[in-house]
């Protein structure tokens, strides 16, 4: 492509409302432009990137047995109403009206469409199990839409739908899926970590997310430095700690803690760590009026997915009013402990092998020092109520944990009979028996995964393409390609002989100044640079630069195309 | 591809709503599902055909020179605003408010978005001319969604904007455009035509619409049988006929015509051809309660846009209401003419040559039979105000006109600057001024191409694909399948071979019976099909059959697969 025919369009300076790398570098390099709040226009140069994203994804996927088909946009609202989502889901579901006031929604995902069309098609075993994917606009009416495309309203999704007979079935397509999103992103040349979102009701294998690890994203996810196991953070179980309890070695005493409400003021005021002390958080429990005491060490943070599923704790999970702590408490929130407590008590498994705590006494401005389970109150039920840390030993036993940073590009489910059931997809067995279907589906983020390929890909020059996103492989930067007839027969040959040999080629032939022309190609990140110019001509030579490693070299006009082709083949 | 990992899903008969032969046929051959009315899944058979097409297009606008991106489904109301269209677009216009109660719609095509986008990126007339185009999601809220995708509400449309710095430039575009439409719908192998759909204000260039020749089409279309000349009926132009007008041979008398109301009862009353008489329309005129009578050959159907545009006659067109036309005529529609009316008289072309005219006689019951022009009443103004007819003299003169229907896949338009001047879309000339910019738009409805190519093409047994938009271009048909391993062997390697040669064929390796699958490949109208059988096999022969033309033949399994890739080659 030469650069006159297509469309280039760079910005010096990101516009004020961007922060996130991603979001400004695609507004500066003119992959995306904005329409309104959560909408945008993809761009010549950008399209060309979510395309070859596309086409790796759609590879992949008929690869691992999934048929393309396309769902519309519009859904009708009947079957929304069916699978009672019409109801629960909230605000994001864009929801209209068309001119005969009938009600529909921009579909956000698509499992209310794909079980009505299979129930229809689908009667027997015999044509089971089955996989359907599309490739096609979303909307989510986000409330802060926000991060460019990483976080629009309107957004390109990949979602696969499976269908079968048996738990069995779906598992095996699961994993199918699995690996394939395995592939997908590393052909994308994305660092990526496949990790449990969901320990699920059988095997922890209900679900996993596919995160691509960069600082900025959104996502805290906990993987083993030994095994593959990796979760996010908020599943992430934390174990039992090994041995025996420490030795009581303090008496229990009560100490006045004046204006010491948090655990940071308690350390600070009794100059020890925070680990020494524990934390109370008060909840309701599932009986009208009962409040439930969680413990847990004043370092650690406390997970309330993990608390929101304890037997006897209310669900949703919902911390006591102040007036019903301190009717039972005796004391105001800052000093609160189960000393004297009657209701029910957890603490973390963190705390079970401590001794002589730092502890909250029930009374306004006191605390306990030399507090001891099983001494000074009944011993508590000890469970995971907190967040792993770095160097917690790893769920499966193996090696200890790290966390890192990720943002979710995919997201794999076993929804088992969830929409199914709702919407009677039932077929008749090998007994000739209804049954209702096993279901999974797999999502990709595709504009997302561009934004996120960029947040992990990026210098202070611009954008670094990996080959498989580049929106061109190849560029040509010719110096003067208007006024130097060497010049340009040189690019023009250059560019005829790589687009032959089927490369993806930028010929530059805009006529700006050198140096926009450089920093332009660095900004768009392409993989391959060959700067041509009068007085390397002269030797019979041109510039060759690679966006990534920064190596730049002086090579013969002559060699240069095999060269590069040689380079794009490794 | 073969038909187990793939999904074939065929009915014996259509659902009764469809009517059309396109909307039977692709629902019978399972292209498409409906999910509501007017919405539709595109199965995987029929995003097959969709993605040819749409790659055809893409190959096309491409080389002439327009450039892809992408813009929202869901625009902002403010730009509609803008260009006036918020309130003149009617219901069709999907109108919706998002979370915040801000207003939005579902794009139904997008020349105020792109317009937005290149008044922000262009300012300069070095950067013109510019031509975008995007495949992408519509919506139409159609008032009576029907023949499947021919007219659904949502439907997939190439839409592309061209901007220029002035008017030559459009045209150049517009031409490029022009032909660039030509050789898409010639490589889709449609039996189409481009026809004049508006004359314009310049030089009649300003719309064209291709038009693919159906019975079933919407349209009519007039073309001559000797030149290039085409038009959609509402605009084909028809001449002042050529020679003298006939002496006057009758008086003129008035005559009892008790209960005739209309050309048929007045013709069958005096047993002469309609062709002999004169029917009186009265219309509004410009001036507040002047009317005009317009006059026309009993046998000619009225053109209501061609009388809208005359000089003094009120836009909209607007027939005159009972009332008046008694207070001014003495008489009741049925039985009016120019006898004795004072006000403005305008006659078709076709009536200026002729004499001694059957017309209605100004008072109820009555008409004239022997009127004549000039004796009888003032000669009117002859203009065209006539649909064409088979048989007209081209309007270029050359040739005669002939008369088809047509399905409307394409269109171009002149806009000049319609949106670009309402949304201020200028740029700086070479003399430093602003200028607003020459505007032109080009679409295709992709969705609906894929419904008139079956219009076109299709017989009692099902579609018959060209080979460009085939989903398959050849389906190898194995009798026995599971059973035979022969034919399995042959079945197979027949597939491998063709596979790698780049041929995109299905293997129904379905356990259905033969009938089913002979009868499936005929409805899916794949072109080339390659039955394998036991029988033939002892022979090393199966038999070969050409979708389209009927032919059947028995060729050597050893050679089936050259012949094949040498018909795709032809």
């Amino acid at each position: 492509m030469k650069a006159s025919q297509f469309f280039i369009s760079t910005l010096k300076e990101a516009p004020s409302e961007a922060s996130l790398a991603s979001h400004k570098l695609m507004l500066r390099a003119g992959l995306i432009k904005a329409n309104a709040a959560g909408l945008y226009t993809w761009m010549p140069m950008g399209l060309r990137v979510l395309r070859k994203v596309e086409n790796i994804v759609r590879e992949e996927m008929g690869r691992a047995g999934s048929v393309e088909l396309l769902m519309p946009v519009v859904q009708p609202a009947e079957l929304w109403q069916e699978s009672g989502r019409w109801e629960f889901y909230g605000k994001e579901l864009l929801r209209l009206k068309d001119r005969k006031d009938a009600d529909f929604c921009m579909g956000p995902t698509c499992e209310e469409v794909i079980t009505d069309i299979v129930r229809k098609e689908i009667s027997s075993y015999k044509q089971l199990p089955k996989n359907f994917y599309h490739i096609q606009t979303k909307f989510r009416d986000e409330i802060r839409p926000r991060f460019g495309v990483m976080r629009a309203r309107e957004f390109v999704m990949k979602d696969a739908y499976s269908f079968h007979a048996d738990f069995e079935s779906l598992q095996e397509t699961y994993r199918a899926m699995y690996d394939a999103y395995c592939r997908i992103f590393t052909r994308l040349g994305l660092d990526f970590r496949p990790v449990a979102a969901d320990t699920g009701s059988i095997g922890g294998t209900g679900s996993h997310e596919f995160q691509v690890l960069a600082e900025s994203g959104e996502d805290v996810i906990a993987y083993s430095d030994t095994s593959d196991y990796a979760a996010n953070v908020e599943l992430a179980a934390s174990l039992p700690l090994a041995g025996e309890r420490a030795a009581a070695a303090q008496e229990l005493s009560k100490i006045h803690t004046p204006n010491v409400k948090t655990i940071a003021e308690l350390a600070e005021f009794l100059n020890i760590p925070a680990e020494k002390t524990l934390k109370s958080i008060v909840v309701e429990g599932e009986a009208e009026g009962e409040l439930v005491l969680l413990l847990l060490r004043g370092d650690h943070e406390f997970n309330d997915i993990k608390a929101e599923k304890l037997a006897g704790v209310k669900s949703p999970l919902t911390m006591a009013a102040p007036e019903a702590v301190s009717a039972q408490f005796g004391a105001n929130g800052g000093s609160l402990g189960p000393v004297g407590f009657k209701g029910k008590v957890y603490a973390d498994f963190a705390a079970e092998k401590g001794a002589d705590w730092v502890i909250g006494a029930n009374q306004d401005d006191y605390h306990y020092t030399g507090f001891n389970f099983g001494r000074d109150a009944a011993e508590p039920e000890f469970v995971d109520l907190r967040n792993v840390v770095e160097g917690d030993i790893s769920p499966d036993g193996q090696g200890r944990l790290k966390l890192a940073r990720g943002i979710e590009v995919g997201h794999v489910f076993q929804l088992r009979d969830k929409y199914s059931k709702a919407l009677n997809a039932s077929f008749l067995d090998n007994n000739g028996k209804s049954q209702i279907m096993e279901m999974g589906c797999y999502g990709i983020g595709v504009t997302r995964v561009v934004a996120a390929a960029i947040e992990q890909n990026n210098d202070e020059r611009g954008i670094i393409w990996t080959e498989a996103m580049a929106p061109f492989t190849v560029v040509i930067v010719p110096m003067n390609y208007k006024k130097s007839a060497a010049v340009q027969e040189a690019a023009d040959t250059l560019y005829q002989t790589l687009t032959a040999q089927g490369v993806d080629v930028l010929l530059d032939d805009r006529d700006e100044r050198a140096g926009v022309l450089l920093n332009d190609s660095e900004l768009l990140g392409i993989p391959h640079r060959i700067v041509i110019g009068d007085r390397g001509l002269k030797e019979g030579n041109v510039e060759y630069a690679c966006r990534r490693s920064g190596e730049q070299q002086t090579v013969a006009l002559a060699e240069v195309a095999e060269k590069v082709v040689k380079l794009l083949n490794v």
